[in-house]
């Protein structure tokens, strides 16, 4: 076997092991699952996880970035697109979508959210997570800024403008997810047009 | 032992289940507990927690309820308060404080926030922290009319701002003990004042 076989080989069985990781948390959620659960959702043996990962702590934080990862390469956003287009783009698409196959975006946000809440017990789960909402508001804040320079919208703080969008999108989903709000993500589109974004307008 | 007596006295072994279950989830988090570890930190015996409590989950109802209650039985508002006041008073309240003994606000919003993503596996948990997002919605809800009423506000909404200042409350909170950034709750402070309650005000 080449090398490069090696590295594919072991790409595809980490796949393997992510897609087994998120089913097992999709069935029992993060407070009662053992690695033997995930074991139980894959057709290798529970040994390449253990091959691959140094217990569970590792294996969730390895999880955490082929999530943030999915959501980060997910906006297709054209070169000449209108600044609060490309706003409403990324919006809607923490808030609603991407689709994807096997797991759909609320499957993957409901795991995201419950580790989000555990990540007050590990450091590096707090530092993955924090690097993708600087992510995530760093994209919102670019736009904003593009808009600021094109004559678009006007000379808002960029920065305090993305935290917010940011911020609101986060609650919007929590709700949903936690108190069953099914609402809550539609309201949190409206909240964020009529109280951030209307402000942004030059029309004003 | 009178019955009443019987009734104090289980309200006191209440009490001391609940601290001892707060000490456990401060140090543990919720996805390592067990009930062993609760009965760790009692000087009970630990068949005590298993004669008032079954289970776990059940456990863990009843904390969500002792949690919520302190929250809202500890907001004191004088009757002749200005609504705008006692608008900033309720939500100084649950963003900063009220302090109480052994354990700091900030003690109870990490397990809070913890339970509350947890809530998803959990119906009956999902139920109690509904209720008490409708409670501290309900009494934002109610001192927005009250202004209206008195002309102190404008004809808003209330509802929807109810909603909006609830949930800007609640990602402050959850930024700074899941990412810690520690400026969060006072940038949801600044940020309700700026885009919410400003535009109450009737001088507009």
């Amino acid at each position: 076997m080449s090398e490069q076989d090696g590295e594919a080989a072991s790409k595809d069985t980490r796949e393997v092991i992510m897609e087994a990781t998120f089913r097992a948390l999709r069935e029992r959620g993060y407070g009662d699952l053992r690695m033997r659960h995930i074991g139980e959702e894959m057709d290798l043996t529970r040994q390449v996880i253990h091959y691959h990962f140094d217990g569970k702590d590792d294996l969730m934080a390895s999880f955490l970035e082929y999530i943030a990862e999915q959501y980060e390469g997910s906006v297709e956003v054209a070169d000449d697109m209108d600044p609060r287009a490309e706003l409403d783009a990324r919006i809607d698409q923490c808030l609603f979508g991407p689709e994807f196959d096997e797991f759909t975006h609320w499957d993957r946000m409901k795991v995201y959210h419950e580790l989000f809440a555990h990540a007050q017990n590990d450091d590096r789960h707090r530092d993955i997570l924090d690097e993708h909402y600087e992510q995530i508001k760093g994209s919102i804040v670019a736009v904003i800024e593009r808009g600021i320079d094109e004559g678009a919208f006007r000379d808002v703080d960029a920065d305090r403008f993305g935290q917010l969008v940011t911020d609101a999108i986060h609650v919007g989903r929590e709700r949903r997810i936690s108190l069953g709000h099914e609402e809550a993500p539609e309201e949190a589109r409206e909240a964020i047009d009529e109280f951030i974004l209307d402000s942004l307008s030059v029309d004003e």
